[in-house]
């Protein structure tokens, strides 16, 4: 039986050996770790030729409260990998693929991704992939669909709700998205500057009902199995290829959550580019992002209305025009979600590169100005904002 | 261990000997079966002077599928004691008390109700119970509230939906709510002379999408722990008392559903009546009945909101006129929910004495027919309904 014990770079050459699925395993011999050593340790396993061939990503856990959390920290490895394997199934060509897990050592083993790149990054360098957006809408559709009670029979499905209940995670989105932008609270991340802005979110009654509308469907629809924070650092890009990673945060949730997530991401790029690159350059990449969110909704509603058409199990979601009605809910939900993780990456604790990378305070702040008051509005408007092109508009608007 | 039996009887006598929680168990000395025989047996316990005092409730197998569904059979009693013990927590005195059950044997002891009367019989013969409404109200609100995320903490509100999966009997109301009085199928139950107005059922898209909705809600939107069936025949009255029992649908789900259904069957009655009393009787029954529907409503609404005001542990949901706004989604609900029971009561296969009980057979049929367009209206209305008093104006237009 396994036993929870903390991997060396040795141990995880010798673990991808054994799970990695390699014809000639013995070609491996040297591991390098490379996560940020907090949370997880994530190691590459090499080759003779030096080539990155496996990963072996192991949860750690947490240092402060090594007691009391145990149970649930070995088991967010179980649900990572077991989201990841659930999404392969739909969208393989989109979905790291997991090797081997070991809930117990807390330890997986997936796909080498070494030559896929980090959208974020990317993004914050002025680097356009021009086939991302169709991709992640195409990823979202195929996860999301094959998940909800269109297509999983009611019994599959209330076992799979039970299966991928997630408190700890769950727990974290529902401070740090909902609760704690806010209000006062030292975990909070924003320039002393903004404090006038930020104050005002605190007293804003309308946002503050529509913030709780959002957290309370956060808990309480069941819509779909998540990955629970597909952000543009949780995606892999090549010129071709796209890749979800990162899914600890995956339980049944609703739809609007990660669609949101993902156009938030982009339009927090869009928000920080002047501060990123030249006038002209930044231009262009805002008028990418523009067209990446409407691309976005578009291959995601399409693909997923196409799915609906075809593979709708249940009697009556499968009703003609029943899909293309919940879609709509399913907007309105995005477009809030949206402005949730906006605020959430530039008042909260989860700062982005996209912002952080701005040298010039004065110029940094100007973004960070610009992406708060367009959550803001996309929050207070969702209601109102009936398709990706009105979305686009109200972005231009904002400035 | 115990293992399940068919009791006797003398069985039941003796369990409610020892689970009963009498202090002087030997006085019970009798018992008589009183339940349908079909899916429970329902055994009254009697001591010397012939006084019934305690229930013992037991559950069959199916007939018909003893192999392979016995185990989620059970597994009913399970839910139904844990449904109702939960209710009772917080509105002991409007649910019925569960004094013990056994899960392997599919056994429960409950209070003994004697002096009470179920609602439906007393609401066919005409029989008012001023109190009645706002008791309901009063059971909805404290029971749902207390079981939704403004009570709970959202780690044990997600052990909790967990507890209470309850595939096979949502299942029942997936397909009995939802399915089959929309499409031909033989257990539906309305009369031949019926077939026009119910195949105009089948093809209203508008009609159609909205209960696709309303279906979708049900499976994906676990607000609170539902009673899962709380119609006038699962209420016990008297003059002074309200009583819910029979909570084997328990879940979490949609807290329009339950209030919806405690709704649509004083309206059921409310178009059945005409059929059953005198005109001048059946006049003041629907005064009463429509009281009825709005002092439901008004009541839940102000005990839930003074209970989100001063209990709510949630900080997002706890944001002044948020619990106000839910409440507005849940009416919205509520109104779409009761038309789908007033058409399942109707078309489906679960008839009810309120329609059974008219002899004159076109009365019968005027009935049903008012019955279904009102359900149908509600359904399809349901968004535009702003409160109790436009439900019930709405119920005065439609006849």
């Amino acid at each position: 039986m396994s036993q929870y014990r903390t991997f060396t770079a040795a141990d995880a050459v010798e673990y991808a050996k054994q799970f990695g699925g390699l014809d000639n395993p013995s070609v491996l011999t040297s591991a390098e770790e490379v996560g940020d050593g907090n949370l997880n340790l994530v190691f590459k396993i090499f080759d003779q030729q030096g080539v990155s061939r496996i990963v072996v990503k192991q949860a750690l856990p947490y240092v402060r409260c090594v007691g009391e959390s145990w149970p649930l920290t070995l088991d967010r490895v179980r649900l990572e990998a077991e989201t990841l394997i659930e999404h392969y199934k739909y969208a393989p060509q989109h979905t790291v693929k997991v090797l081997h897990y070991d809930a117990e050592l807390a330890v997986m083993v997936m796909e080498d991704l070494s030559d896929h790149k980090i959208w974020r990054g990317e993004l914050v360098k002025g680097v356009y992939y021009p086939q991302a957006a169709a991709q992640l809408g195409e990823y979202l559709a195929q996860t999301l669909f094959h998940t909800s009670d269109f297509y999983l029979h009611p019994r599959t499905k209330k076992a799979e709700v039970a299966r991928f209940t997630n408190p700890e995670l769950c727990e974290m989105t529902e401070d740090l998205f909902f609760n704690e932008p806010y209000i006062v609270h030292e975990r909070n991340a924003y320039p002393v500057a903004l404090e006038p802005l930020v104050a005002s979110l605190r007293t804003d009654d309308e946002l503050r009902i529509a913030v709780a509308g959002l957290k309370h469907h956060f808990f309480a629809h069941a819509e779909a199995l998540l990955h629970g924070d597909i952000h543009s650092g949780s995606i892999f890009v090549t010129e071709s290829s796209l890749k979800a990673i990162d899914a600890e945060f995956g339980f049944f949730g609703p739809i609007g959550f990660d669609v949101g997530t993902a156009l938030a991401n982009l339009l927090i790029n869009y928000c920080a580019l002047p501060g990123l690159l030249s006038p002209r350059e930044a231009a262009d990449g805002r008028e990418q992002r523009l067209k990446e969110v409407q691309g976005v909704w578009l291959a995601f509603a399409e693909r997923f209305l196409a799915l609906a058409a075809s593979k709708t199990t249940d009697l009556a979601l499968a009703y003609p025009g029943y899909a293309k009605a919940f879609l709509r809910q399913v907007w309105t939900d995005t477009v809030g979600y949206c402005g949730v993780e906006i605020i959430r990456r530039t008042v909260g604790i989860s700062q982005v590169a996209d912002i952080k990378n701005i040298t010039d305070e004065a110029m940094r702040h100007e973004c960070l100005r610009h992406a708060i008051t367009l959550g803001r509005t996309l929050i207070l408007a969702a209601e109102h904002i009936d398709d990706a092109e009105a979305l686009i508009a109200r972005v231009r608007q904002a400035g």
